[in-house]
């Protein structure tokens, strides 16, 4: 089977899963769940539920029931942070991969409120993985490891990661001074979920400290590579192919690499990124060749 | 010592419990940090960390390592609400307790953004109760009880609970049918987080689940109390007792309780609820006089 299609298939498998928690569209609130839905489907390459599986099974995770639910809500922070950044507060879009975002099409009032139940409800989404456990002794473990895991999504969700990124973002407007605060910025704002992703497969696999260590080292130089490519397709690709406006950067007088070190510095750069993320990933032991893949897919990608 | 001086202690020892949980302002993304100081230093009664801590003790509860976190994140879940209820596209509220509302001081997008801060802050606060514990084989039961407190604030505060509540809020402009949909909104938005609140000291404590759905019942009608209660003094009190202006309801064309069934119906309905959360207190074992009184304060208030 062809590398896309084996991730057409485990996009489709972890779309499923998300579907599968997500609340039911019923009761006088039903608005907020439709709004949660369709925010959700909005689409996206569901990257970080995939990572997760992938990191679960490399570990010898095999309790399915169990990180499911942590799938499902990394999705549902990542899709959150999408819906507030999209507001008219933030970064006022209209479209979000050519469809009308959520606050355009329920209103501004139920864009932050749908926003805030995908956070919330990714909590108690998360919390349905001890749930689907049956109360017994020898659930000590898991349960701790549960724990560690919830733990590892707050904060790389919160304000020292995800959150964080966000503000830095807001307060990017042409005055960052340097790649000392950029890294910072992009360390939180696109690497921590990925981080989160992998360390949390390898935490309910039960990963030892070491082995975590490793794969958030691995994800940090995924995110970096990943973004810094941005910088570049943001003025070297062409909207027909990035599917949104190119030179948005500039536009915004944002600080990237690109705008701090130049074109072929900024290849460089990702290009170094890159090869630490692969570098780490190959000294992991098991079978790596799906995620070796799908790191060159995502570093290479032209869209 | 009288019950306003004690209520004083209570909440003040109440407010440097939730500082102590606080993020220390530092670091390159410290102005998100200063506005979640702000908007939770904008202050209250801590109401909820009182009926929490209160309850725990009740049942017995001795672990303030355990409980601690749990009733700072409570006070952090409140007031994002608060947050995000200010914002130009919710209430549009430039003042709350008589100081600039959050967005007003740090900007609108700081003020979605610390909103959500607050959300997901909560939920690391609370895993701090697991991490406080040293790990071993007779922690077991406490995690158990740590993850069904934690499922009690997530499913209480999310869509089957508060937010619930501000959607059918964010609905109700004159076109809300009856009593039904009004105490489903009422339960929601007012009832389920101090429900939350005294049934995570119970559950916290060890109470067993007659004793949980007891104390549910209980602060579920002190909500529906407390709710009728201030679509009362919407219509009888002044702004300068009230601290904030009277008559909003009628302006913002909300149905309640005195638009449903006038005002001295609406009076009979708050002591119905009255007495039976204070019944029901009554029923409980152990010695309830504090929390007695504090449900009369709350219930006989007229500010």
């Amino acid at each position: 089977m062809s590398f896309e299609t084996l991730l057409i298939e485990k996009a489709t498998a972890a779309d499923n899963i998300i579907k599968d928690y997500l609340p039911d569209v019923s009761g006088e609130q039903s608005i907020i769940m439709d709004a949660m839905h369709y925010a959700i489907e909005a689409g996206g390459k569901r990257l970080r539920p995939i990572l997760m599986y992938e990191t679960y099974k490399l570990f010898g995770g095999d309790k399915s029931e169990v990180i499911k639910p942590f799938m499902a809500a990394i999705e549902m922070i990542h899709t959150y942070s999408l819906v507030h950044d999209d507001l008219p507060a933030m970064d006022n879009d209209d479209l979000r991969r050519g469809k009308p975002t959520t606050h355009k099409v329920y209103g501004e009032a139920m864009g932050i409120l749908a926003g805030d139940a995908l956070l919330n409800y990714a909590f108690e989404t998360m919390l349905k993985s001890y749930q689907n456990l049956h109360f017994s002794d020898d659930v000590k473990d898991i349960y701790y490891n549960i724990m560690r895991a919830m733990q590892i999504l707050g904060v790389k969700s919160g304000i020292y990661g995800m959150l964080g990124g966000q503000v830095s973002d807001v307060q990017n407007t042409g005055l960052f001074p340097g790649k000392i605060e950029l890294d910072d910025m992009y360390e939180k704002k696109t690497a921590a979920l990925l981080e989160a992703s992998m360390m949390i497969g390898a935490v309910l696999a039960g990963a030892n400290v070491e082995e975590i260590k490793e794969v958030r080292e691995i994800a940090s130089n995924l995110g970096m590579a990943f973004q810094v490519r941005d910088d570049i397709l943001d003025v070297t690709s062409d909207e027909a192919t990035l599917g949104k406006p190119i030179g948005s950067d500039a536009k915004n007088e944002k600080t990237t690499y690109v705008t701090l070190f130049g074109l072929e510095e900024a290849k460089r750069w990702a290009k170094t990124y890159s090869d630490k993320a692969l570098s780490g990933l190959k000294r992991l032991s098991g079978d790596t060749t799906f995620l070796e893949e799908l790191f060159e897919y995502l570093i290479e990608r032209n869209y």
